[in-house]
């Protein structure tokens, strides 16, 4: 894995959480990107090498509404940047870690995206996430 | 803010989880230190220019106990590189951010370190953290 590519935020109001990450970080919000399929909204700030990605749902079946039905607003997950998605799931599945897909699938920011279960990383989700060229 | 410093991961059993992830970050903990002003004993991993911070606590009054007693395993905090600690403290300050400490603590990896209360980042602790030269 090369590095923390991004962290993942889940928020209610992806308005009010641009302006306080934008305050926090003390840079703007460089992209915002609707993600159909997962029905989410995304903002993406640049903090050096990494990105913080705040995240909102757009329907009540999203991912993201769920968890902050459950956990409320907070990290959603951590995102590491590898070079060979398909080769780091074959290795991670060879070291017991359980997959939540098969196959990559396309993410926000460009990316082919795989997540592995909180359940085998103490809690934590983890994205594995592949510029595409 | 220069980068994602680390992220802290709170954890029941340091020497298993610092097995799990080791596997899933591919590289060794570099380092294990205890901090004994707040009870926890921590394990670092490098990916590129970013670590993971396992913590551990020592002492049911720990920090790192409650949160696991409240919220289970997972991500604790965010923290970012800062080049001046006491400047990017005043601020936060100054924008309406809650500060856990009027003034830097020592904190682990040869840091200064000051925490912004979650409640001002849409449920993220955010640490800060500089470098002691």
């Amino acid at each position: 894995m090369d590095k923390i590519e991004h962290i993942g935020i889940a928020v209610r109001d992806l308005e009010a959480a641009k302006g306080v990450y934008q305050n926090l970080l003390n840079t703007p919000v460089y992209k915002t990107e609707t993600v159909e399929t997962e029905h989410v909204i995304t903002a993406f700030l640049q903090t050096g090498p990494n990105k913080i990605e705040l995240l909102t749902a757009t329907h009540p079946d999203s991912a993201i509404a769920k968890f902050i039905d459950k956990k409320g607003e907070g990290i959603h997950h951590i995102a590491f940047a590898v070079a060979d998605i398909r080769a780091e799931m074959t290795r991670l599945k060879a070291e017991g870690f359980t997959l939540l897909s098969d196959e990559p699938k396309p993410g926000a920011d460009n990316k082919l995206v795989c997540f592995v279960h909180p359940k085998s990383a103490n809690g934590v989700l983890i994205e594995l996430c592949q510029e595409i060229a």
